[in-house]
C-alpha cells in the first residue's frame, strides 16, 4: 500500500544545499497556509509559524510576502498542472486523454493534490481585482491547463478521433464546470458535487468522440 | 433608455429613518469593497472611506468586521438569488425557466449584478478554511440557488417537459459550470468564457427537454 499522501513531505533529491532545502520548505509551507487562509488572511508571522523558523529566518529567503506569494503559487500551479498533464500524456488517443484528465477530479475531495482546493481558482479569485501579480500567474496557469486540453482536442480532429467543435469553447467549458465542481464540493464537504460535474463532463466526451455512435432519441 | 446601472445608488423608499438609510449605505458600500477586496482583504477603515462615515459612525451600526462582513453578504447573495429566481418566475414551463435563468449570465461580465464577480463563488472559495459562519452562509445562498434549479426540474419531468433524470445531479452540475465560467470570464477579463459555457448548458438543456428530438448520429 502507498504510504497516505502527506503534502508536507518534500520529493526532492537530498543533494540540495541547505539553505535550497530551507527555501523549498518555506514555499511547499507558505503554498498550504496561502491555499487554506488567503494571501490577504495568512500572516509572515503564521508563514514562519507553520516552518519552524524564526520570522527573520524567513525574510532571509523572500523580502515581501509578495514575493513568497508568488513563488508559493508557481510551486502549487505546477502540482496541478503536472499532475493534469501526466494523467493525459498516459493515454494515446484524445478522448482516452481527456477521461484520463476527468479521472484526476473524481476523488479530489477526499484526495486532494494540496490542503485548501485548488489554487488556480483560490488565486483567481483572490487576486482578480487585488494583485496583478499573482493574478498574471493564476490566468498564465489556468491558460496553461485550458491549452493542454484545447490541443487535445485540435489533435483528435485532426486523426479523426473528435467531432468537428469549437475547441477553445469547448476547453473553456470543461475547465469551468471542473473548477465550479471544485468549488461546491469543497464548500458542501460533499464529493457528490464534484463527481456530477465529472459525470457529466465524460457523457459530454462521449458525445464528442467520432467513435462512439450518437445517442438515438 | 434605462439609467446605467449603479450599485451605489439605493433603490429603497424614502420614508427610511436617517439610520436605517446609513445602515443601508454602509451595507450596500461594504458589499461591493468585500467582493473586490475580499474580507480579510479590505479593512474596517477602508469600509468607513467607502461610506463617507467617520470609522466611529460605521461601529454605532455594526460592533465587528464579521458582524458587517455577514450583513453585507446577506446583501449581496440576495441580489443574485432574486435576480436569478425571477427570471425563472418569467417563463411557465421547466425548459423555459432553465433557458431564462441561463440568460441572466450571457452579459454577466459586461453588466455584473455587483461590482467584484460572483458574491456567493468570492465568500464561498475566502470562506471554507476560515471563517464558519459565512461559509454557512455561502452555502445557504447556493443550496437555494441549486434547489430552485433542482425544483424546476422536478417539476419538469412531473409535466412530461424534462426527460427522466437526476434533478439534483444536474443541478449541481449547473451551478457548477455558471461559477466556473463566471470566475474565468472574470480572470481573463473576457466573456468568452462565461458564454461558451452558457451555450453548453443551453445545448444541454436541449437535450433534456422532452418535446426536443434527440440528435441524430
Amino acid at each position: 500500500m502507498p504510504p497516505p499522501y502527506d503534502p508536507w513531505v518534500s520529493r526532492h533529491s537530498e543533494s540540495e544545499s541547505k539553505g535550497a532545502r530551507t527555501r523549498r520548505r518555506i514555499i511547499e509551507r507558505a503554498a498550504v497556509l496561502f491555499n487554506t487562509r488567503g494571501v490577504a488572511g495568512a500572516s509572515m508571522a503564521e508563514v514562519s509559524e507553520a516552518t519552524g523558523l524564526e520570522k527573520g529566518g524567513v525574510y532571509n529567503h523572500f523580502a515581501t510576502k509578495q514575493e513568497l506569494a508568488c513563488e508559493a503559487f508557481d510551486y502549487a500551479a505546477s502540482l496541478v498542472c503536472d499532475r493534469i498533464e501526466k494523467a493525459m500524456a498516459s493515454q494515446t488517443d484524445a478522448p482516452a486523454r481527456l477521461r484520463a484528465f476527468l479521472d484526476v477530479y473524481r476523488r479530489t475531495n477526499e484526495r486532494p493534490l494540496l490542503a485548501g482546493g485548488c489554487p488556480l481558482m483560490n488565486t483567481a479569485i483572490e487576486a482578480d481585482d487585488t494583485n496583478p501579480e499573482l493574478r498574471r500567474r493564476a490566468r498564465a496557469a489556468i491558460e496553461r491547463w485550458r491549452r493542454s486540453i484545447a490541443a487535445t482536442l485540435e489533435d483528435g480532429m485532426r486523426a479523426g478521433e473528435i467531432v468537428p467543435i469549437d475547441a477553445g469553447a469547448v476547453a473553456s467549458t470543461i475547465v469551468a464546470t471542473v473548477e465550479g465542481g471544485v468549488m461546491l464540493a469543497k464548500l458542501y464537504g460533499d464529493g457528490t458535487h464534484i463527481r456530477a460535474a465529472i459525470d457529466h463532463l465524460a457523457s459530454f466526451v462521449d458525445s464528442l468522440d467520432a467513435r462512439v455512435p450518437a445517442r438515438s432519441g
